[in-house]
């Protein structure tokens, strides 16, 4: 999409200073902005780059005062973050607005129920007694298995595969290939050291608001459902196993695994690479470091947690310092041995 | 799909105690269950919920004596628990023969060869000279390329790839977005510091009823195979990397990563987010603790494993509560160093 | 595919010793071949399964002189090692061969530009304004977004996903089940505790001769690019975050995940299940071990990394051998303490 300068600044209710029919189609960095770009200054140590920028145009407080000459098309807005932060969601609705209708070839049950003003691209799947809200994107090669219902304004990347009874709520986002209710890892160990598979028939819910990673997976229950709660964020490679809990408004960070059963509270932050064992729970508000491993309930709402086994992050901060002053450490207990003997 | 109490209590040679002619629909927990929804009580624990608890039916043994009253009504066994997993089986069962036929559009080369009672979802794809066994499932968008051979009673969900020459045996489930039979992670370095791709020859074999994860990885072999042997579970998000030998019934946690040519043996019990080091022999039945790093051969059998690098679990432990306690160290050496300075 | 032993040594200008007629059509290891099999012996150490094997041909040095009897038939090269190299990759090129042309039903929008002689499988998915280079391979149920670009010459494997506006190099290797160019994980706190999404509006580059993994995740950036220089190679289940620049010809290996807006140098070797810090720059050739967490940023090139969080290797290996001795240290200091009670 490209836009006149002039255009924008009227959707900003900006005033421009320099060529108002210069085109632009691009948001870009200040320090990285070329012809075309629309930019913005708002931080006073980027100032610098207003100066030497090729970006077209380059959204300013209506209170800045240039200190040198410059060569870019100046828009004055009140804000200039907030200017740019509204360009962006502005940008990212136009986008958004491309995709509707059902391309073919797709496949959808004749006992599944979609909704107004969708989009199912090429190659979807949408199984028996599947729903699909309104204003939902399901984008293609994506996989949806019989009775999971999905809801309103959703938007279900390429490649996702969502097995059966899957129940998602409004507003949620999945990404790319993630995998939402493959089985529970539950295997019964039997006399002869072989696995017997028990059945995995409980489901997966993701509430409102919930997005989902690439290449995540949430596996569904053994019975009942693996629950994450409203406004829940997910990023990419998590593990999330049968039976988990996650509490509302808690984000995890790529790569980490939630064992069995554990139940993660409200507004925690669990960073990367972090594990959790399996039948445990995480008071709300809690946060753990990256790659952190954590092996116990924590009752106690607030606490940060790091290490492997977790223990309060300032505990292990000052095992950790010495951890890496450990030779140091023994060469005094050496001399200590050997000032002793010599008393 | 539905059941009357009765008909339930017929599969299981019960006896109703209540409504015989309600419908149930759905397996659920005492503790958890609605109208439509039968459960079972096995664990004197959980007898408190019969006298709460709105699920339709309850499967009790037939010597139990209830204390209160309840609203639901029972079904009479001789083995609660049993009775339970015959239904939960008889259920899988039921779901699992919904699927049959090949939805189209599908891709299925003029020279693969089909078994009978197979399953083939819409935009799957089967490659030249592909076998596929009878009462094989092979659900949406899954790719398989030329000359790989599937078994009979194999599950292949949505979107898992598989390469070409990969050999699976019967009764192996894969689920979602796996991925069997990729490139080994194989670069020779070059004098001009680029890398030589080494063409990766080798293939996949999975003997028979073996379980692969949800986005799980497993890397065709440069020369020979990457064997996974009878019985292996690997749980999601696992990378199982080229040339390697996994043994009978051994079980991998997600996250975990087993390094090229590495050979783990057969009954052993890997913890979620492990990595294994390449060109080693792990011995029958080690058990990996979680986020522990095996860098080393372990030639003696049954050993548990534990911390990075993996040492015995039992000294792993005595070093964990230390490393938290090493301020309290540093402490007890500084004052040994103050009491020597003054004598 | 099946050729003669006679077909063979013309190929690689060897002189065949025992039968021509043969035919072979799989290439093994010396001490697995069988019936249809070549192999090689280039290692003395391997001259023993000459005298067993059971492979139909194996390609020795002309140089070589047998000390006890053998079955299977000689091709003799000048040298044995290069000529097996030579034949592996005239067999790679003889299977990439296979595929080209356009399978149906496959989607490509109107608008694509698709080069010559490509392979584009069974329902891949080009989007709108996509350019597709020459004798490059899409696979089946491969789905790139609108204004993707992809050079010349690569290979995209089935069950990836190309987000929209993504550019890629020439003879880049993409494995099955990626994902390039999905959001970037950005959330801003609100005052309730929920999270607004920040629109994540720019995109991903691979430069040149770049290969990722299987069920890899690469996000787009914020604003800007997501860049993989000339030459990065990516294993299986790695996660590169937003805005994150890795240089040219480094290496990263399975499950590793590097936090946004990180600049990893060039020739740098990353060890597998390794956690890297958001907004860290780490220098040219720097070595970090497996399991390793980078914390902070590394300014010299060429240091070799270990532990978590990562110090230099050689402090970290005597750390770790104290940590794996600390209940005798701890016991030591017992014995220090007890002596000054007794003096």
């Amino acid at each position: 999409m490209e836009f006149t300068v002039e255009q924008i600044a009227q959707m900003l209710n900006g005033e421009v200073k320099g060529d108002k029919s210069l085109k632009v189609s691009q948001l870009a960095k200040i320090e990285e902005g070329t012809t075309g770009c629309i930019s913005f200054l708002a931080n006073p140590k980027y100032e610098q780059y207003l100066y030497t920028t090729t970006s077209s145009a380059v959204i300013v407080d209506n209170t800045f005062e240039p200190k040198k000459d410059y060569t870019t098309t100046l828009i004055l807005v009140k804000n200039a973050y907030a200017a740019f932060t509204t360009l962006l969601q502005e940008y990212q609705k136009i986008l958004a607005q491309n995709k509707k209708g059902i391309e073919q070839p797709s496949f959808i049950s004749s006992s599944a129920t979609i909704g107004t003003d969708v989009y199912i691209g090429a190659f979807a799947y949408v199984g028996d007694n599947c729903k699909v809200g309104n204003k939902t994107k399901i984008y293609p090669n994506v996989s949806i298995a019989e009775a999971s219902v999905i809801g309103e304004n959703c938007t279900i990347y390429s490649g996702v595969t969502i097995y059966h009874n899957t129940i998602i709520g409004d507003n949620c986002v999945i990404h790319a290939n993630a995998v939402i209710g493959s089985d529970g890892f539950g295997f019964a160990p039997q006399a002869d050291g072989t696995f017997a598979t028990i059945p995995q028939l409980g489901n997966v819910v993701l509430e409102n608001n919930v997005s989902i990673g690439a290449n995540t997976t949430v596996d569904r229950a053994t019975m009942g459902s693996t629950i994450l709660r409203d406004g829940v964020k997910i990023d990419n490679l998590v593990q999330i196993a049968h039976n988990v809990e996650i509490g509302k408004n808690t984000v995890i960070a790529a790569l980490t695994g939630i064992s069995g059963s554990t139940k993660v509270g409200s507004n925690c932050m669990i960073g990367g690479q972090v594990g959790m064992a399996g039948h445990i729970t995480v008071a709300d508000r809690t946060i753990v470091t990256a790659q952190s491993g954590v092996t116990k309930t924590v009752k106690q709402s607030g606490r940060i947690m790091a290490g492997s086994p977790a223990q309060d992050s300032h505990n292990n901060l000052k095992s950790q310092v010495l951890y890496k002053n450990l030779p140091k450490i023994e060469q005094r207990l050496k001399e200590v041995e050997e000032q002793i003997k010599q008393k």
